[in-house]
């Protein structure tokens, strides 16, 4: 007898009935994978005069430079998830100052929350997601190795709110 | 012959190798359906000094009062979503003015974008999702009929920046 052929998953992209958009459908059970942006939460997290940043172990971006930051889990409160990354990827104690920004990003479909933080403890270590971290001096930043715009966008706000005092939420720049 | 097995799709809670949570996973196919906290965006959205409601045509909270607001969809910036939502749920067209408040809903995996808006013009109507649309004056405003908290919060939010001109983004409340 031959084998049966390969089961397909969510492969093909249809409207479902009672929806007006197209979504991937499994044609085998009918399972409709609806797919959504995702929340990124993340922290520019200061110790003393110095601001933590993590030298990527993942693609993309292996080798640049970030905030600890990454998906939010289900049922998890958007500090709280802040401060869980900066646990995963950097074994940082933060606590939460206020929300720095919200930055749209909907070419790759996110939305990052950005926290201001401070660090309890100046003890810091890589986590498997990344090769390096240390505290950065603002003029040891390195600013064209930064993985992504959005790390760029979130140090300038930072920069702002520390030299203005305004610290009001930020949004994407112009 | 007898049928085949009626397919399960992604309905074994499982660890996937590499991951380090459980997610459902199709016994069939082995599609991973990774699930995440979903991204709401809505708008206070005011004519002169009216507030406009929608009465839900839906599950859940048919029949109660709330604000245009719904599930931001990919590739889409969270304000024009926001307009979006207005328009099929009111047949509103609105400008945004600012992002009144970013609350989290952690028990239902949500975080909420909540916009202040006005309308460009005062002609609204009911969208397939609402029984009905109406322009509230703030004493008019049904409180003992609004769907959830968090549209709540968002009124008195909206009515405290219009009351001190503090349009800073708010949290949810304590």
């Amino acid at each position: 007898m031959a084998d049966a052929p390969p089961l397909r998953g969510p492969s093909l992209l249809t409207v479902p009935a009672g929806d007006n958009r197209e979504r991937k459908v499994c044609p085998d059970c009918g399972f409709v994978a609806y797919e959504n942006p995702k929340i990124v939460v993340g922290a520019v997290c200061r110790w003393e005069e110095r601001i933590l940043l993590c030298r990527r172990a993942i693609d993309p971006r292996t080798g640049y430079w970030t905030l600890p930051a990454g998906y939010l889990e289900l049922n998890e409160a958007t500090s709280a998830g802040a401060a869980r990354e900066a646990f995963e990827e950097a074994r940082a104690e933060i606590a939460i100052d206020g929300l720095l920004a919200v930055y749209d990003i909907p070419r790759i479909s996110q939305v990052q929350l950005i926290y201001r933080a401070h660090l309890v403890t100046p003890m810091i270590a890589p986590g498997p997601e990344s090769l390096e971290v240390r505290l950065f001096a603002w003029d040891e930043i390195p600013w064209q190795d930064l993985a992504f715009p959005s790390v760029r966008w979130a140090l300038d706000h930072y920069r702002d709110c520390l030299a203005t005092g305004d610290c009001t939420t930020r949004r994407n720049p112009a």
